[in-house]
């Protein structure tokens, strides 16, 4: 093999990673933001890490009510995706300004996204400072998928293409190809 | 939308995700695990973060050791990456049983998988315990990809299937079609 040493940004070697919108606040305070740097961590109890920069509006809404949802979408989102991400609501009310529109969560007061195909309910129980980043452990308080998409084997691939992250402006989503390893 | 709160394994919502390569250890006492519970958190430092069960072999070597390389691997290691995912150095040494071949590392002791597309040498920096999982924050000391796979917009789509899991045996890869966000 031939490599290369990948300078900056580092991460392009794990992306593409599906591409979340991550809501926080609740009533008149509430944000959208893009996020692919979100991962299950744990099974008991369920919980997901969040990296999410200090500098960001919603760090502050997380912080402050303790809660957030992670929201999946598909190619079909992916200019809302890519807007949110790189416009900060300390400019604009992204919400107002693109009508995004949101409904009540279940468990927590943070809506979720209307349009996503699946969406987490998460209680913040943690923030660890790394580098610029605080790493949000949520515990997941319940989570949801598209009845007409998903299987007891997850998304069915060939009918949803999550929406993933190269770099930038450059997105894709996962193949509809499914491949089974053998079981040896 | 029509949706149905989902029952465990919860993180099939979040799935598919790359399933990488975790390879721990040193000399004799080596190891190599699959993880897709794995991303990137900060820039400055590189970080990436790891769930690693305390149940694992894995995590013996990484506390002992304080180092792993993450290796990202496509469709053609599906079936690699689903035996080192549920055969446990306890029963088997899977590195000697398939012959998987490894190659030094130019920071760290431990090595990396010698067919990945892409590797990183990582120095643990923290472990977080998370439920049933130590939360692994590693400094990414360096990382490199396949010169032949990787463009300047990270990995060239159209060439490239990294391997993502599903759920089980189920995987997947990103398609390969590039969905540029509109500016707006």
């Amino acid at each position: 093999m031939t490599y290369i040493e990948v300078d900056n940004p580092f991460y392009r070697v794990l992306h593409p990673r599906p591409a979340y919108l991550i809501v926080s606040g609740r009533d008149d305070d509430v944000n959208i933001m893009a996020a692919s740097w979100v991962m299950p961590i744990s099974e008991e109890p369920w919980t997901v890490g969040l990296a999410l920069d200090r500098e960001t509006y919603t760090y502050n809404l997380v912080k402050k009510y303790g809660e957030f949802t992670v929201n999946v979408v598909t190619d079909e989102d992916v200019n809302l995706v890519y807007y949110v991400g790189h416009v900060s609501k300390y400019e604009v009310d992204k919400i107002r300004e693109k009508n995004i529109p949101l409904s009540p969560s279940k468990h927590i007061k943070t809506p979720h996204y209307s349009n996503a195909i699946g969406y987490a309910e998460c209680k913040v129980i943690k923030m660890i400072p790394v580098g610029e980043v605080d790493l949000v452990i949520g515990e997941v308080l319940s989570i949801y998928a598209r009845k007409d998409l998903f299987t007891r084997y997850g998304w069915d691939l060939k009918k949803t293409k999550v929406l993933m992250q190269n770099i930038g402006r450059g997105f894709t989503t996962n193949s509809s190809r499914l491949i089974f390893a053998s079981k040896d």
